[in-house]
């Protein structure tokens, strides 16, 4: 099995889930973005998914966990490395990706800072369901790109692998400018390209 | 006045507090940095400034409002143009503060953030007293960089104004990679100069 189908396939297919949890997650996910996190309680999802309660609380016992499992799951389908053969097509793929998914569930994501900031074991939950493959796949793309000859890798950095979709998700959690096509073209035409090829010494 | 002192000016004297309330908002401040959003109170903030209660809530009805004013207070000293001589010189000085600043405050951020996306009045203040300011601040180095010859104003883009202080205030409030001054070196020699410097048509 070549790198793009392990990353593809492992991003798809690593749900840690059985089919009624994802349930239970997507009811979570939905009833987020219909209420916010405030106002989301245990008792409704399992109200909702005509579950009950102790199953819910067993597998989560929390909100916050519940909540960031659901999040986290939510993005795991959208993870998938575009493959659209340009560096330039990869990276608007992945900015238009970010900026659905940050919009859609902007006031979870506010939550999930706060929580994740509070909880050190949320927040290794965090990291190894999320941020690792998020970067994995942004690695991804920039070495695809290299071996096409777009990039040189040496300007492939460590410290600011997660530009593009962090700035993405600045602008979806601060109020009044969400982002849109237009964002993502600026950011990468006008910020992302030229970085990436500027010249090296 | 030229527009240099007149922006400085602004951003320094510009407070609307009187030396009473502006002493309020800095305990606010320190205690908001001790004990974090959630666990400060308003009287907490009376008893340590040794005021009345009823003299908080008169002038700040909420803990958010209290909260989101001292945040802007303590952010206007910060605000003053840093007048370096050169673009990267004031590009750099202007991330390390917005670092600085966002890494003490990182756990404000986040509660504010929640507050203003919840409560359309305190985005307004937001809106005025902060972004507003901050936008200023910002053109007002581009257009120096411009007149001394560094960049040509077509890449001066409304769209992404605040992809520096937004890159890094998004690292300061997820957890574990908070931005240090190799960050802002990275991103402003990597990616902001690159960017404001690339060929246009």
């Amino acid at each position: 099995m070549n790198a793009v189908s392990e990353a593809r396939d492992h991003a798809v297919d690593s749900s840690p889930w059985s089919p009624r949890e994802a349930e239970l997650l997507e009811v979570t996910l939905r009833l987020l973005q219909e209420h916010g996190y405030e106002r989301l309680t245990v008792d409704a999802v399992a109200a909702t998914a005509r579950a009950s309660k102790a199953t819910v609380y067993r597998r989560w016992p929390s909100k916050a966990e519940l909540v960031l499992a659901a999040f986290i799951e939510g993005i795991r389908h959208v993870a998938v490395p575009p493959e659209t053969g340009s560096l330039r097509g990869d990276l608007l793929r992945i900015g238009e990706k970010v900026c659905e998914h940050a919009r859609q569930h902007a006031s979870t994501i506010r939550a999930v800072l706060v929580e994740v900031s509070r909880n050190p074991a949320l927040n290794e939950v965090m990291q190894h369901e999320f941020v690792d493959q998020r970067k994995a796949l942004i690695h991804h793309v920039l070495r695809q790109a290299v071996d096409r000859g777009e990039i040189d890798s040496a300007v492939i950095s460590d410290e600011l692998w997660d530009l593009l979709p962090g700035y993405l998700i600045f602008r979806s959690i601060i109020t009044g400018r969400p982002p849109t096509r237009r964002t993502v073209r600026a950011l990468v035409d006008d910020v992302v390209l030229p970085s990436l090829t500027r010249p090296t010494r």
